[in-house]
């Protein structure tokens, strides 16, 4: 296998992780990069919704993928085998998301960050703290996948309140699985009236175009 | 719906969580309690696999739940409704793990807990926090779902560290996921080589007898 970068990400020493991640915000607006913060359960399937929806879009617009893990490099190696595009680890060191300052650490390690137009930054698999820290994106979005239900927004309210997208993932075992995608609409809503949500299967590409067009519209309207 | 008891419980101010952790090991110990910690990623089943193990037991010995979540006291009812067992919520206000103080503050909650042989507290979905805050419990177990994916041990080391159990559930839709149970056993065992791995189906009830057998024999040994 390809070896990638792997970087061993500190614990931020800001004392206020929001006026980091303002500050960081507007250096990539400055630089007209997006940044999607990328959050979700383990294993709901970013790493393969990732790779098919840069496949779309690698062509149109440059791209590089920062994968956060407390540990192993298996989703940074799997992203730069099947996209091509750069993808860097991130180790957390046991930490159970991401700050700004850590994020800032990770696009560092990015090479030729200023010739990028997005960055896509999986965050740690965790539907409660990554909530909580602003890493400083130009937006946030989640993946829902089937097989965990559609009841987790009334669980997790941070994590639907904070996203403006959420793509339920998966829809190819919607028949073994008891989800209700207008039930799950439906609290994704009482959270964000505002959140978008997307069906999509990454397994069979299903719905990701809408994914992939959602993306190079920000990515379009960060340069602006 | 039935009502529950919701308990919102504050956050430790122990400075020591281990200490108190042993501590409330040894009471547990003394009055004959075994108290089993059951973590996992939202939506694993674990709610599912409690009703049906409990159903099996619970005329055997005698069953407690705390159901631990950031909001919402759906799973307390389920569990309330589904096995007619003592079931209460813990409301953690935003906190991503149970500490000691904060599973004592639950069990002082719990009516008629001297007369009670097993407590299952259901933590909060999530594979990282809860791993690192020893609850009190007599044992730790995990449940990992199908859907998650059989390389989760190689991304959230300590939680599979800290298990002496692990169920793997939803093996009911094995077809439809690209799940193998030698690798996945074979990476718990690369975290904790003494740990016991059963595949189960909570739905259909496959392999929850001997999640039973397990819970049984855990109950008798604490009180010898």
């Amino acid at each position: 296998m390809d070896p990638v970068r792997v970087i061993e990400i500190k614990k931020s020493v800001f004392e206020s992780n929001d006026r980091d991640a303002d500050a960081l915000r507007k250096e990539l607006k400055n630089k007209g990069i997006f940044l999607l913060n990328l959050m979700s359960s383990p294993g709901s399937g970013k790493t393969t919704t990732l790779i098919r929806t840069i496949n779309l879009i690698k062509d149109r617009v440059r791209v590089a993928v920062m994968e956060a893990d407390i540990d192993s490099d298996v989703d940074a190696i799997k992203i730069k085998e099947a996209t091509g595009i750069q993808s860097i680890q991130l180790h957390t060191g046991g930490m159970c998301h991401l700050d700004a300052e850590m994020t800032r650490q990770g696009l560092e390690g990015l090479e030729g960050l200023d010739g990028t137009d997005l960055v896509i930054l999986e965050n740690v698999g965790n539907l409660v703290c990554p909530a909580e820290f602003d890493t400083g994106s130009s937006a946030n979005a989640m993946i829902l996948s089937v097989p965990e239900g559609h009841d987790k927004p009334l669980k997790y309210p941070l994590m639907f309140s904070v996203c403006e997208l959420v793509l339920v993932n998966k829809t190819d075992v919607m028949p073994y699985f008891d989800f209700d995608l207008d039930k799950c609409t439906e609290y994704v809503h009482m959270r964000n009236p505002r959140a978008q949500v997307i069906p999509i299967c990454a397994k069979t590409g299903e719905g990701v175009e809408k994914f992939a067009r959602w993306l190079l519209e920000k990515v379009s309207s960060a340069k602006q």
